[in-house]
């Protein structure tokens, strides 16, 4: 298993092996994510992991600087589970200078998850991107248990036309009732409030103007257009012609 | 010369042709465009040039209907320049739904031409990242001609770590004075002040906390940090030990 900290050290190293499959972590590894990396496997010659604790995604209320870094025991797991390379950038080499091109998610961003931490999912995507575009993977695995991240992503990478495969990844991190893993060293968002624990149901509904999110709790049958204002349709409607039969999505992780 | 339309026939072309070079164009094409095509040639194996009128980047003000669209003598110019392959797509191709992911450039987007033009580098920006990941040139041409764009597209690549090398070309479109070429088909952004005829200077200013951009008016030696907002230092500053030397350069195109 190759250990890369370098951007131009992780390029060549990728030319000679394009066929690859890509995880993007933040470290801390326990068994939810190793699952990931035997689900990525089979995808490919060459399975590649990214450990990066990214700055961006981090609001003023999240506490980055103690966010766990557990190198040395990650690589030990990756190791275990046949990972090719373990890419470790530190952040001059992802921000060699402030990063001034974000990407804006759709409207998405802003509930549940989001409209708990501003700007989050702009910088999950800004980081994603890159990360991407450094990688070239043909596949990416992302856990439904950040389902709200995991359709930013899928939407992104088909918004902005990118030829990679998303694959969203069933199963669910360790830890009781589905909650993240806690431990000594482990790091809780304390500020965020575990969305999905509450009494509510996620429906994704797609309309033929524009894809558009509503949380509802209790209450199905009414929603709010949250596209309206990009799309410039109702901004408050009922089921009505435009909106094909929904695909619902049951939350609680 | 291959002419296509659609993003499934481009990836299987390209896919036979990875070596290629991208020159993404609105149409229109006059002899500062062939010059860009004859600079793309020596380059690759493969020149492509795309030609699609993005509506994304034009504002209320500006008129897109009227945008000319000279599909066939485009074709004729870039057949005789020796161009392998011509992306047309139309707009359900590009956008097959509305755009909800957008690139948000850096404040460069907010001054000059961006400054008249509100989300006008935004759309040229998100276009461009969607071209070249379908077109996935390893490099791409840009006219010096519209400077602030080249300067935000070559920001783009550089922040987004895209394996692209954007090249600038001097060449200027063909007119009286440098202006833009009008006739009896042309379209003149009347609502556009042509920003390259004002008694203006641009001075790029490398900083090492962050890079801003400053117009002067006969005036070089006090300017404001235009990236203050981001970088979170002073919003004023004379020339100081955390600017490095200036690279100028003289405006008037």
């Amino acid at each position: 298993m190759d250990i890369i900290h370098s951007v131009p050290e992780l390029r060549e190293r990728l030319r000679r092996e394009p066929d690859n499959v890509f995880v993007p972590t933040m470290g801390n590894l326990h068994e939810g994510h190793i699952a990931l990396m035997h689900l990525a496997k089979p995808r490919a010659a060459c399975t590649v992991v990214s450990i990066f604790v990214n700055r961006l995604q981090f609001g003023p209320r999240d506490d980055f600087d103690r966010y766990p870094r557990t190198l040395q025991s990650d690589c030990e797991k990756l190791r275990a589970a046949g990972v090719d390379v373990v890419f470790v950038p530190d952040e001059k080499a992802i921000y060699p200078e402030p990063q001034t091109f974000i990407v804006e998610p759709s409207d998405l961003q802003n509930i549940l998850e989001g409209a708990h931490r501003p700007g989050h999912f702009r910088g999950v995507a800004t980081v994603v991107l890159k990360l991407f575009n450094l990688v070239m993977p043909h596949s990416a695995i992302f856990g439904k248990k950040d389902y709200q991240q995991y359709l930013v992503l899928r939407d992104m990478v088909h918004q902005f036309a990118l030829p990679i495969e998303i694959i969203p990844a069933d199963t669910v991190p360790a830890g009781r009732n589905g909650a993240r893993r806690r431990g000594s060293t482990g790091y809780c968002r304390k500020s965020v409030p575990n969305w999905r624990q509450a009494p509510m149901t996620i429906s994704a509904w797609n309309c033929t103007a524009c894809r558009y999110w509503r949380t509802t709790a209790g209450n199905p049958t009414t929603w709010r257009c949250a596209a309206a204002p990009t799309c410039g349709r109702r901004s408050t409607a009922r089921k009505s012609s435009w909106c094909s039969p929904p695909p619902v999505w049951a939350g609680r992780g």
